[in-house]
């Protein structure tokens, strides 16, 4: 006699595309104990026709698919969501076919998430295929545009340091009482972040034992920040409404940096306030913000956020200071690059998207130590 | 409305002695995502009083019960498992009182997995408090003492070096291939396996980027190894049967290592066979004895195990390789030390007891990376 | 036939007090290979009596010496040199008797680097036993006291922290560029930093692939870095003469954080300029100031500085950007915080006071990978 | 004034072709410390005309050479000593040239280890281009060939693995001791090991945080360890003598595993011996056989190898134990494989080539933590 578990209810059926990077495994490991889903398809340019478990051992005796080619024709009807775990540049090309074929699509590049498609050539070296598409699609930072997510067809994943970065601050943005010429966002990154392709960078010897900034103000995740602490500042309207009165126009300083580990980004933004506010206060207005959110833990003054905390989780831990001798702020946020960073919040969405519970598959404590 | 996830029926009633451990938070961690039970007590000499999530913060939004001390009266009644995850020698103290309440134990210590008591003072620097229920207790390998533990209420639950090592050689010995004489375990260890307490060999600094053996040729857990491979050897009897004809004599070489990593076990053990046998038949030995196995993969001849893939799971697994120069036996396994090779197969343990399928509450995949 | 090492002349004579943690091995590791010194004295209170390459096997065949206890009338009359890597608040206790000994006194604790003794209690939880040397006490960051460093006979040896920062912020701060009030510095250290006495912040399973901040805003080594900043600012004057017209009041806000791995300080300050530069001048000022200097290298703009680069050396790199979309700088600094953050510069300094070149024994590439 | 540092002596001049891998920066960094030498030509195919210190930021201030493309007319003719650190397979390309030029040549690939060249085919997928070198080129392992090295102008320097082992195991065979049937080896390394070209299997998060076995049974240092430990069971004749009665006939099996770290090998082997001995014995025998030698270390009982004790030296640390309880010997060794493995052994040559001594420049302790 088994426990029950509710496995017997008609589960949605569910493709990811792009199943051997870091993003793709996270969403498998995530989704295999989801109980309201089933993944019917996962495609691999480089391994099509291989078993998953013989290509990614850690799935053995969870998942015994079969990986296919990315061809969308091959991807079955019954499918309710795709995940697009492609490259940035890739998705854009593929999210067309599959809106055509009415798929639900939560697409994880960067290929969706900016409003102005000026700033892809800027930023990303390329321009955009279909910019019409961009006011389209919904910008997946759950708790800010829960609304938005519950409706739409098109979700762009919001990138991993932006995630952080805007957990972070939209308490403060929200209450209007940031100085947003004063931002500054000082970010360590895992290596994970970096893909899974061999590269001098992430080369072990290279990486290992070590640490350094990298594309210094000049990371393509800058943009993408600056786009939503705008709307939070201009009081969270949608971003297709024509007439924002008020909207901000932070330029940040964004330095990510590379740490020697596999996961994990913690963030530490500093800024000036238009107001004095005591710590007490300041700790008062993120513990009010975010007093409904499951996955958002403001840490008590006691303690500060630590990485290993989140691993593998959904969660972000958020840790608060006031610098009494010069008035800054200081937060502090630390998420999972691939799971609240990419496959955890997609997977959120995709609850949200669903009427499901968000917590839903994503309940897990982090793997600590 | 949410997905059904099964929570509606009863669930059994569970303590955690010893919470704070890493053995302790493995246990919670993966409890809370079980479907058929509740951890109702957590108990913490350091902490009794504080909020598990304040002193463990990974447990945000998992788990918001509070330490309480060590008491044994305490346990509430309704309690039908009690998992003692306290050091040596403490659980032997507090063992009967529990048998006393009709708790059935689960015991992640080393205190009830010798049969022979005169071992302890040896191995152990402890004389035995209870000699007289070493023979009651079960040995809780899970894949070889399944019929045992289903009725015991007393389980000592496996050390993470000998699941690892009679994992690896269980299949051979069974078939009586294995010159008892010939076996060397060179095994390597994550750090999480020295246990939380800070210790200058455990120091950050002490053992990051570097390697060591120690206790070579004295380690705790050789004759815990050494028993079970004999009764292997002598047709898997059970233990408290007086009569072992033919029961194995196996004197093994045991070398542990400690590896600069949190977590995971690689046992490289070395034998040879009292007959030739191909690399096919060897490998096909190890799928049959397996092959109904949810927990023990046989990886085919073309991948060697890695710890990654088992990383916070109950799996093992499993690589073969015949030196074809010299006719030996190769044989290299990998868990997860605070996985299968404690917190992980003590939930095993706890589904056979229950009757329940054994990879309930089992079933995620490795973190990767 | 040997190679002609200069051995013949006569060496000065070197104590160690304090030579088993981890600033005293780095001293001893680092002294060995100075042509100009030999040690004839090492104090352990833990260890008196072994020998050194029994405690510590890395320098075996490289030091036979055995460990006294650290008694002041016990260290021989031909010492000149006698380097303090006692913890803080030990070194003011038996620095007077060193000065009475007619000792030169290279101290690599805490406790005669602030001029004001007012901050001791404040940020060191402790009163300053000897207030009256702290402005006999020169603060040695070599590159800035350098003249007085030369006649001193009590040497400050400046904190990790301080000494990643103010050499990445001495060439504007001497310019008079920079807005005092806009100052961030975003520091990361390696666990050495935080000695070799276990913790539980320190055990390997808690801060391996982890990282978190720590001191928030609070830390230490803040007052070290304002103190030295506003001298800067207001001219380099000789920190006791008693008019200093100008003088900063830089308030700093000071993060650090914990990396995981042995050694390495990497620290990302955060400027706003009084006046407009270009990228190319902010280049040419920094290289100008540090063009004499064989410690500090101004990367060119193609490469960020890493701290595996500077590892086991008393270098510093430096990196410099200008975020063009608000004006910021952002100066990136990296050391080894037992190298040039401890022991490297404690003997720069001792170069200075012998009038030696001041890479002597110092002139070693860092061991990468 | 400086100190006498011994410059004014003429250093021989030195070429190194293969300059950017980790074994040429090794020996650039290890070379830079070498009062007898001066490198001249440093080669680099993918940097041909770059500033060294601009490739390898490390060498900032230590060495600020361009590098040249691989013209062996392009080494200047008072070049004496080359050393090729090029991959296996190209140097024995170009050795015939260096030897028409009359260079003295310390080849730091597997090209020139072997005796009988039909084992390259077998385990190096080549024929060898210059058989007829085979035997004129030494085989370096300096402690044991030490009168040959002096003489030859072409070393061939031992691969890192059977460094390791065979120091381990010399004194027993040299002494007949050892049963040939009984050697196991398993070796574990850190990731520098596998060079410095990006691959998946040395990805930062494919390899950080595991651990795994490679190339079980099958590894192409089993030859050349085999080859020498029949040497020196035959009596340590020289490799190009005719009659070797009694050479051994050791096969043993080689088991190599990946750490995650940089640097460093440790080696434990295990062994039967021919007839019983003591523990005392056993180290007697070993402190007999090396007490000469500066670069090895017997430890003393109390003490077991540590990797990070030998990181960045030519120093050997070996560890004994006697197994009771079977008779077995368990020797653990622990070397830097870019050290002892390749570039500091590769001078501790050039040395004994040089009549120098053999610790010139290479005796600097590890760096540690």
């Amino acid at each position: 006699m088994g426990v029950n578990t509710g496995n017997e209810i008609k589960k949605k059926k569910i493709a990811v595309l792009g199943a051997t990077g870091y993003t793709g495994m996270e969403l498998i490991r995530l989704l295999a104990n989801h109980p309201g889903v089933e993944i019917t398809f996962v495609s691999s340019e480089s391994h099509a026709g291989a078993e998953l478990s013989e290509v990614l051992p850690q799935f053995y005796g969870i998942n015994n698919m079969k990986f296919s080619s990315l061809e969308i024709e091959a991807i079955p009807s019954e499918v309710e969501f795709v995940f697009c775990a492609l490259p940035h540049g890739r998705s854009m090309e593929v999210v067309p076919a599959l809106l055509n074929q009415k798929k639900r699509i939560i697409d994880l590049s960067a290929d969706f998430r900016l409003k102005d498609s000026s700033l892809y050539p800027k930023w990303y070296e390329r321009n955009h295929l279909h910019p019409e598409l961009l006011l389209q699609a919904v910008y997946g930072l759950s708790e800010i545009y829960r609304q938005e997510v519950r409706e739409t067809d098109l979700l762009a994943n919001p990138g991993c340091f932006p995630t952080a970065t805007i957990l972070a601050l939209a308490p403060l943005l929200t209450e209007n009482l940031v100085d947003l010429k004063s931002i500054i966002v000082d970010a360590k990154s895992g290596v994970s972040g970096g893909g899974r392709s061999p590269k001098q960078a992430f080369h072990f010897s290279e990486c290992s034992d070590s640490f350094k900034a990298y594309r210094v103000a000049n990371h393509q995740h800058t943009p993408e920040i600056e786009q939503e602490l705008n709307f939070l500042q201009a009081g969270k309207l949608l971003p297709h409404q024509e007439n924002r009165p008020g909207s901000g126009n932070a330029t940040i300083t964004f330095t990510p940096h590379l740490l020697p580990m596999n996961r994990g980004i913690l963030a530490t933004s500093y800024l000036s306030l238009r107001q004095d506010i005591s710590e007490h206060e300041l700790i008062s207005c993120y513990q009010s913000f975010y007093q409904e959110e499951f996955f958002v833990n403001v840490l008590n003054f006691s303690t500060l956020p630590e990485t290993r905390w989140v691993r593998g989780t959904n969660f972000c831990h958020l840790g608060l200071r006031l610098d009494k001798r010069n008035g800054r702020v200081i937060v502090i946020s630390a998420i999972d690059n691939l799971g609240k960073g990419a496959a955890g919040q997609a997977i959120q969405n995709m609850n949200i998207m669903s009427g499901w519970a968000e917590e839903t598959g994503l309940n897990s404590a982090a793997v600590v130590p």
